[in-house]
């Protein structure tokens, strides 16, 4: 239904990448999606191959100045702190509280800098704030938050940061035969109930990190519940096994934007297949933001392994 | 692709499941599938809502005198001991060297009696098989098998061990726009090669269990092996764990034939809406086996829990 409602413009012959530049990165695109279907008179990869992986954070959708999601985590410990106001005299509620960016900003700082305590910290207070909610009630809290929280500084609502150039991309890889998949380190249940709307996705086919979940019988449905235990990020590494987990084939397209996305990157080759590898650059600070912290690993191998940079002040006419 | 291929049959009018003998088991499927499609003049439920989830050893396919994947996995340790003999003096390979049905039988009474000594033996002897395999080499060796290895008492291939009702209820649920899962116990990667061709199911909607797998970076393609770590078994608790994991919504069919299936089944309820819970039991020594060890708590609630049984012998005019 949605692969039909997004062929439209590639269906009637318009351009299906209206917000791309043209350019080695636009060329790369629809090269690749050329030679997957057979348009360039080759023979066509079988459907059941057109497998896509996109990342989310940075991907699809701005980051900055902190991921969509903990903007959504410190409103639960500052909910928390209301009800337990002794709460607020540690950490990550204190920070929550206080508004203390501060104390966010040095615990990404120091994250990259290879020091975790006080992202544990962080994380610890995040799986308390769900801790025995229902997978039902997490669903109702993700979804009221995003359809009416805004972004801190680009005046516009969450729902409307998502990158238009990689939704035009996924639509005309789902006009081209396509299965896409979203393959986030941010939390899976929180982007599900939007993936649909946003970005053409539906909620089977978003991957990503969460907590440890329980599951008790009672006759009557049973109750699937978040647990504090935390589960493994799926990021890096886990990237390429949570996609085979889910998915059971390499993907020939993977997109990413930081170190995270490496592993997944290289994933998606198969042996006589095309594959096409991109990497998203934040190097538009009038647009949108310009950073590469958490992306010089990505950005330093790039070239040796074959992957296409896509700059969004270079490759991107329209932004959001 | 499939569901269109699968959907002829109600199509032209005919009957969706001539395996299916008149009786309440029919009936309830019938009117469930009809209630979902609004056939019987009630609102139809959304497409997207329409998922169902399959056990599959013992429900879709024959699990006796031992589980498909058994046969398997005893090759395996016999091809080790075949390259180091030494490996024959110790457990589980001495088993699968000497075809001891008494270890293996005895094996799996003592893990239904609460004992899992020997099966931790068994399962790590399996683990080590696959360490260190790749996720393709595990596929061929599973898709080799399963084309070209029989049943040892059917007088059958594997790949005819499957039950005709079985597969017919998921083409008619395919036909009637449901979207269907295989929530195995078994190995996951074990059954995706021939889910499709089984099932119509595509490999990305087999759920089940699996080793921990690795994934090494190396800029063409990495390699993602089996560890020899254990992962938790798809099963039990599990069950709807993984089923909210991959899918992000509660089905409304579920089919199982054990206890491991008993939280699935409870999971399958939405408020507001049908469902049917499907327990099979194997009461047919003639056509296939009858046995009721490892399902002796599903058969004691499923009166009280609203679940369906369906008898092999009863309600199946075909069982292959």
């Amino acid at each position: 239904m949605d692969s039909a409602a997004l062929a439209g413009p590639t269906a009637v012959g318009t351009d299906p990448l209206p917000s791309w530049r043209p350019g080695a990165a636009r060329d790369a695109v629809v090269a690749f999606v050329d030679r997957v279907r057979g348009a360039d008179g080759t023979e066509p990869v079988p459907v059941e191959e057109r497998v896509a992986v996109f990342d989310n954070d940075g991907t699809l959708w701005c980051e900055k100045p902190m991921p969509v999601q903990l903007d959504f985590v410190l409103r639960r410990l500052v909910e928390m702190v209301q009800a337990d106001p002794a709460l607020g005299d540690r950490q990550p509620w204190k920070a929550a509280r206080d508004r203390d960016a501060g104390w966010l900003a040095s615990t990404v700082a120091e994250h990259y800098a290879g020091d975790d305590r006080k992202a544990e910290v962080l994380m610890a207070g995040i799986l308390a704030g769900y801790a025995g909610m229902t997978v039902e009630d997490f669903e109702q809290r993700s979804r009221g938050f995003l359809r009416t929280a805004g972004h801190p500084t680009l005046g516009r609502p969450y729902l409307e940061c998502t990158y238009r150039p990689m939704v035009e991309l996924l639509a005309h890889l789902a006009a081209s035969g396509f299965t896409s998949y979203i393959a986030s380190g941010g939390g899976r249940d929180f982007i599900r109930p939007v993936s649909q709307e946003l970005y053409g996705v539906p909620p089977e086919r978003v991957i990503g990190s969460t907590a440890t979940l329980a599951f008790a019988e009672d006759g009557a449905g049973g109750a699937l519940t978040h647990t504090p235990v935390p589960d493994l990020l799926d990021d890096g590494l886990q990237k390429p096994i949570r996609i085979w987990s889910r998915v059971g084939r390499r993907p020939l397209l993977a997109a990413g934007n930081s170190d995270g996305d490496g592993a997944m990157l290289d994933f998606a080759q198969r042996p006589g297949l095309p594959s096409l590898r991109l990497l998203l650059v934040h190097d538009d600070a009038e647009r949108e933001f310009s950073y590469t912290t958490g992306a010089e690993a990505a950005l330093a191998r790039a070239g040796r392994d074959g992957w296409t940079l896509v700059s969004m002040r270079d490759d991107w006419a329209t932004v959001f």
